[in-house]
């Protein structure tokens, strides 16, 4: 039970709080669309496990395995892709470039001040441009939100990553906005 | 100087941030729009306190200043209110739901997982509603978006706090969206 009535209590995490109050429902979703299916020199496998791994970083069920799944589902892999994204994937063909990113999102979910130049000069050595570098600082920080709103309300969530399958195929195909139920 | 190359950098904090990416600001300013100005049982300077206060509570000079001068417009203060937010308001004649309320932001700001239900309740006990609850929850995790953006791409910012006066009168009274300088 979440700490609040929701109007239907069967939807999960954000599912139900977007539910609860459309209003604030339509921006996140927006802003979610855009910065993980907008366009960009990412890719949306990418942009989904940078997701995926500070939600992680932030012990939040829920959005670590929808988006892990999102990032699966993107990326054409089985549902252990959730496991190794906790793991940091580590013999995963990443991108050097990917991997400098991925250290700017953990810099940025402990904290918007632990971002240092060399963090930056590093992910630029590696062919990062600064939309890339804006994109993943913002990423990052809006997982902190999303986590926070998700756990800090309490929801209920599906524990087994099995359950999460459809979910992240849902989101990696068909997206964000329009996809709160009636 | 910011961490990437923004399109003016006379701009500062995420005013620059979202004249350089204007297809996230377009979510990111309705959102604020929505939770600190739309219709609600919380008025506006109630809900930019939260702001303020999460965004002092990160160590975000811009955030705080600005959203602690808007508070003050709203409530009609000076601008040494904003040193008071810092202090957490003890001589202030905030509500106990008020109080309650700020407890479970300061929660969200450490982690979702840290609200509990006997937070939840003493907000209740004061009158609360699920709604308000809501909202300040989402108030609180983005904040912690809004000032992981703002200082992971290294913006620069105005250092004494009468330079945010006139900010927090533009955002208190003209509002989130289309603020955006061409």
């Amino acid at each position: 039970m979440a700490h609040i009535t929701l109007k239907n209590e069967q939807l999960p995490g954000i599912i139900g709080l977007m539910h609860f109050r459309p209003e604030t429902a339509e921006p996140l979703n927006q802003l979610a669309e855009v910065l993980l299916r907008g366009p960009s020199s990412l890719s949306s496998g990418e942009r989904e496990l940078i997701a995926a791994s500070v939600s992680w970083w932030n012990d939040c069920h829920f959005c670590h395995h929808c988006h892990g799944a999102a990032a699966a589902a993107h990326l054409q892999q089985p549902p252990d892709f959730m496991d190794r994204i906790k793991e940091g994937l580590p013999n995963e063909p990443l991108s050097e470039k990917m991997r400098a990113l991925l250290e700017i999102a953990r810099m940025v979910q402990q904290g918007g001040l632990k971002v240092t130049e060399a963090h930056v000069a590093k992910a630029r050595e590696h062919g990062a441009t600064d939309l890339e570098i804006h994109d993943t600082v913002l990423i990052a920080a809006a997982f902190c939100m999303f986590n926070r709103y998700v756990d800090g309300l309490g929801t209920w969530r599906p524990e087994p990553k099995e359950a999460y399958v459809p979910m992240g195929e849902m989101l990696a195909f068909k997206g964000y906005v329009n996809s709160i139920p009636e």
